[in-house]
């Protein structure tokens, strides 16, 4: 759902002035001011409630039918309404999307500072108790992704970055040029893939994700070292920042799972492309996704190739 | 390879008396203090190895040929040296096997105590730095596991249990009984299970394992909730044993992954079985795999139909 709330307390970020020039862009608004409002969001608010509750949702709702695994608790939604009132607080000119608060056909993204939210990502992992449900708060202006915070609170690990200052990781400085100058080559045969099945367990669109699950790892197709599924695409694209993965692919996802991630991913020279072949440059509510890591310096060519190749 | 190695010191964990009594049992050695010493070696010598060392090794060999993915780095080969000098120093009657020094056809499991070591479990992630390589030493009596040590220093997460001392997490006495009272019924669908693809990505084998997750995932299959795959089969014991995963499935792994976790997982309630229908009583070296987390109590019967209904 698309919020606009021009009451209340004045956003921080923008002065009175900047407010009466009309449009704002990512040089008249204070992105590390917000990265550094959300990770407090993150740690002190959020985290200890998904700390607290994962694993106690034994009661949950199949939101998408009885024949697709999408699961939805209660602690979603107290969660998005949390962020959501502080974020409209903090922040009262800016839009709202949220995963608990979406409404198909009505949602739009606008080209206006829109907060991108995933309370819970990794709500399977939430209800199980795997360790890496986690939450996701992306910020766009003029639809492009500018600042990203992601907080796993059982891992106590917290990425952030916002368009042009790099990445945080628990606060730190994150040198990405040095991480990605001790990895391999990014090519597609060395390499590690994040995959999920996600929830749609029938029909065409299930029957390709898995042909082509197959097709990676065949020694006849992409024949990749490995894949890897944490059951969170905000943990997956941040372990892809990290330098942990080399890329993700999906379909089927949500702009707020990936808008955060998204930032953080290409403030180390990652790249988010379409899941579909020659799908170069897409928008954050795409839907299918292919996010491709960073490379070493002299290198910037093999992203390409890689995306070509997968 | 088998080693038997009568000389240098005397083990701690056997009298002179208990030694000259003949066939050693669990009722006559300190599974305890074996338990001990192999946490102080997995945690002060072999962890720090892994966490230096993860993501460094960027060449490697392919040691099952050009059309599998079995990775094997001169690391794997100096932390199972470091480990095998320890535990025959301090356990010079013990026999060793272990992933690096193992010879087809020529390795067997005695009912003799026996070291069943992984020193680098994981050793994709390990060359890629995902952090889920940890360290994996089991102990088997009468090719039983009795005891058994998972230390993953990224996570500095040390998962410990011998045979009616029940599981230690860090250290800390682990309440099984309260954690399992807290998840949901073990049904599989409503599980989340970890799946692993294998070294092996051609053949009839390929094509089952392949098979069979898509099959698990469908909603006219299992129809699980989720599958995971961290990319170490003793990361997912372990995490099963926790309480994180409900099952893990696979084929094609060796004693070596799965005897510690095993042992941790038994000490939880859970269960280990063959991969294929009908075999429920299977050796540590059976290759195929079924592992299922125990229930709540009085729930008992759930775990043999989960693993019939598998």
């Amino acid at each position: 759902m698309k919020v606009s709330n021009n009451q209340g307390k004045q956003g921080s970020c923008r002065t009175k002035n900047q407010q009466n020039k009309g449009k704002m862009t990512t040089s008249n608004i204070d992105l590390r001011s917000i990265e550094k409002f959300l990770c407090k969001l993150a740690t002190e608010k959020v985290g200890t409630i998904i700390k607290t509750k994962s694993g106690t949702q034994q009661t949950y709702d199949l939101k998408t039918g009885s024949r697709k695994v999408d699961i939805v608790t209660e602690i979603d939604k107290q969660v998005e309404k949390l962020i959501w009132d502080s974020l409209k607080t903090e922040y009262p000119t800016f839009q709202f999307i949220g995963e608990e608060s979406y409404v198909k056909g009505i949602t739009k993204i606008t080209d206006d500072p829109t907060f991108i939210v995933d309370p819970i990502d990794g709500t399977t992992n939430f209800v199980h108790d795997f360790p890496f449900s986690c939450t996701s708060i992306g910020l766009t202006i003029n639809k492009e992704p500018v600042v990203g915070v992601i907080y796993n609170p059982h891992l106590d690990l917290l990425i952030s970055a916002s368009k042009g200052y790099g990445v945080r990781i628990n606060g730190e400085d994150f040198d990405h040029v040095e991480k990605l100058g001790s990895m391999g080559p990014l090519l597609l045969n060395k390499s590690v893939v994040a995959l999920q099945p996600g929830s749609a367990r029938e029909g065409k669109n299930f029957k390709i994700k898995m042909a082509t699950f197959e097709n990676l790892l065949s020694c006849d197709g992409g024949f990749v070292h490995g894949f890897r599924n944490i059951g969170s695409s905000a943990m997956s694209l941040a372990y892809i920042a990290m330098g942990y993965l080399d890329a993700y692919w999906d379909g089927g996802c949500y702009s707020w799972d990936v808008c955060a991630g998204w930032c953080i991913l290409n403030e180390t020279g990652g790249r988010v492309v379409g899941a579909n072949p020659l799908e170069w440059d897409i928008g954050v509510d795409n839907r299918t996704y292919l996010a491709v890591r960073g490379t070493k310096r002299g290198d910037e060519k093999d992203q390409e190739k890689y995306i070509q190749d997968f």
